[in-house]
């Protein structure tokens, strides 16, 4: 850090010439404006020196301690219907904000809501009619989840005075690292563009919870979301921070730093599958279930993409029952691993809400081990 | 244990010399003896080796179905001040439930409430006097923890009307197998000594929630929670079943079946300690903490009592500095061990009841391997 802050301080700048010039005063001060030039210089040279060494330390301290960036993707499947269960519609917001808590716990990044019921919705534009009316649950889930993911000082801009979020004052903040405070310093924000008139050339002007607005080196559309990082080394001295627009993964694949979830609907359980934003798809899924296989007795090999999916009150069974597209009925058949998360129980039924934290509690582990030990490529799931 | 029956039985002894000695009867009698002892010495044999297969047989048994009966317990402590981060009266009951939730689906045996505020609380008798008054949230904790523990049908004995249920329709069912439905056929109930005339030389009738009163092999004070074994023929004829009061924890030590907790106020951190229930105390102790070491990197050796101790909002630290029987501030040396459950975390912070689910599930496995892998006796904590 002390790096940039020299680089950046104003060198001291020898007197105006418009007074009559005193040479000798001249010589001795040109002597000393070179005297603390190589002195800069000097201090420069030593913060890259340490700079690099720290540098090198902090790979050698990444590569023991799983590399910075993190190149897989964790997805959480569950269905709407889970907020049914709710006995108020306090505690169905609650319910909701419990959900996205857990994932964000476990560093998740994407969550989708699928339809058990198999009604067709595929946006939240549609409004949930109160508690009884089932249906709308997947809507009323996913506007809370984004609701939550959504950094506090952005939410007015996204998030206007809806039903759905009628008692959001009572959910849990997600408190994930790209919910920034004013003056936290990071290497990412996310932030919204404004709708500001452009000079040519110049790049569009983004909000980004700070102090200062923040130049992008392009033009967008205003009114987008978007993760900005922002460059090294700023200029103290102007109204602006100055920044890049990047992909949204980019905190998470180069920065190793959690960056919230994405939130996909899903008309059913097999859309779950099929509509994967990842172009190979999900390599590794996961069913739960308490007629699942123990879970002790499974090692994870290294993926790209995790997909665990849990069920609803009946269980994944209901989810394939109702699913037209599928012809199974036994949910095991679709994944690749059908895991009882917690053999032994102690209750007969373990709610969705509950089974996400004691699942990913005990996966987590098995995460870590497949990508920090390399002997592992060989134990096959 | 048949070694040892057949090594004290008393050897067949000579006859006393007093009377006149018969050599002949005396050199069979010696012979006899000796015969004797030699085939009390082949029996001893054969019994050891039949121990030792049979002990072997035990071990393989347990590993695969971990024993029929639990000889070890496990204890959860957390203060009651979590109950004071809710943001409703409703959302405080339910939190209290989650709470218990979390306990029973990890068959939790005894829940220990202590006072972060040092307010010497022994009992459930006060009155919670309403949210943001801070304090009686201990008790008020602890009479949730009961109420819900205790099955259905035994409620409207143990738990008159309360202002502190007045949300328990809210509360989510613990669904533990000692909370029986009134046809389920079970060798355990719990239930209460009715009020009834005894006729001398017959035992109390008990309520069982069954259709059926039990008659117990004991005239026990009416109003009593009992375990009752019921015996294993009953007369299908008879207008009773017959029982055998026993031990609450014969369910667990005996049938391998979890059989609920205990609630125990502790006025402050340190008397969590102090005040167990067992003889011998706990005699493996786990402190919580995102600044505790690593769980991945540590493995369980067998116990007895287990007890795993939780901190509220300010965490451990802040239950030790209000601790006036403690003089040290850092937590981590009141533990044999002092864990992260949640390494990498995505969320700045774990509430308490989210807490509970994600550290049992992961020293689930770590108990589980500690019984069954016979070799890990080795591995120390
Ligand atoms: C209320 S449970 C469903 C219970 C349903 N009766 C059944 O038999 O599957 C809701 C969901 O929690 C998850 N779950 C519950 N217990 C689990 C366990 N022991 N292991 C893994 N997942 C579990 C599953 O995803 C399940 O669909
Ligand atoms: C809200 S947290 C306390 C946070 C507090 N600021 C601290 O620094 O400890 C409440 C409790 O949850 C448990 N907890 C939270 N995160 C944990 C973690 N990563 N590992 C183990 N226990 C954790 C601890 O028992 C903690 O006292």
């Amino acid at each position: 850090m002390s790096t940039d802050v020299a680089a950046k301080r104003p060198q001291s700048v020898p007197s105006q010439p418009d007074e009559k010039v005193n040479w000798k005063k001249r010589k001795t001060e040109i002597k000393e404006a070179q005297k603390q030039t190589k002195e800069a210089k000097l201090i420069k040279q030593l913060d890259k020196q340490k700079e690099k060494t720290e540098s090198a330390e902090r790979a050698k301290h990444d590569q023991s301690q799983n590399t910075k960036g993190r190149a897989y993707t964790v997805s959480v499947a569950l269905p709407g219907s889970v907020l049914d269960n709710a006995q108020s519609t306090e505690l169905r917001t609650y319910l909701a904000g419990q959900i996205a808590r857990a994932c964000v716990v476990f560093c998740v990044d994407e969550i989708i809501v699928f339809d058990e019921y198999g009604e067709d919705v595929k946006s939240v534009e549609g409004e949930f009619k109160g508690v009884g009316k089932k249906g709308h649950a997947c809507i009323q889930l996913a506007r809370i989840l984004q609701y939550l993911e959504c950094p506090q000082y952005l939410r007015k801009w996204f998030f206007p005075k809806h039903q759905d979020l009628q008692y959001a004052g009572l959910l849990n903040p997600l408190d994930s690292p790209h919910h920034m405070r004013i003056d936290d310093e990071s290497d990412y924000r996310e932030g919204i563009v404004l709708d500001r008139p452009i000079k040519p050339g110049k790049g569009s002007l983004v909000n980004c919870g700070m102090r200062k607005e923040v130049r992008i080196d392009k033009q967008l559309q205003s009114g987008l979301r978007v993760t900005v990082k922002l460059n090294k080394t700023q200029n103290q001295e102007s109204k602006m921070c100055k920044g890049v627009v990047v992909a949204p993964h980019l905190p998470r694949t180069e920065g190793g730093v959690y960056w919230g979830y994405s939130v996909r609907l899903a008309s059913c359980l097999s859309a779950v599958f099929t509509e994967s934003p990842y172009e190979e798809g999900y390599d590794l899924t996961i069913g739960t279930s308490e007629k699942g296989g123990n879970m002790d007795q499974v090692a994870l090999s290294p993926f790209k993409h995790l997909l665990v999916v849990f069920g609803g009150l009946q269980g994944l069974e209901a989810s394939v029952d109702t699913d037209q597209h599928l012809e199974v009925t036994d949910p095991s058949v679709l994944f690749d691993l059908y895991l009882n998360t917690c053999p032994g129980q102690g209750s007969r039924t373990i709610r969705t809400e509950e089974a996400i934290l004691v699942s990913m509690a005990g996966l987590r582990q098995k995460i870590t081990a497949a990508f920090s030990d390399v002997s592992n490529g060989s134990l096959k799931n």
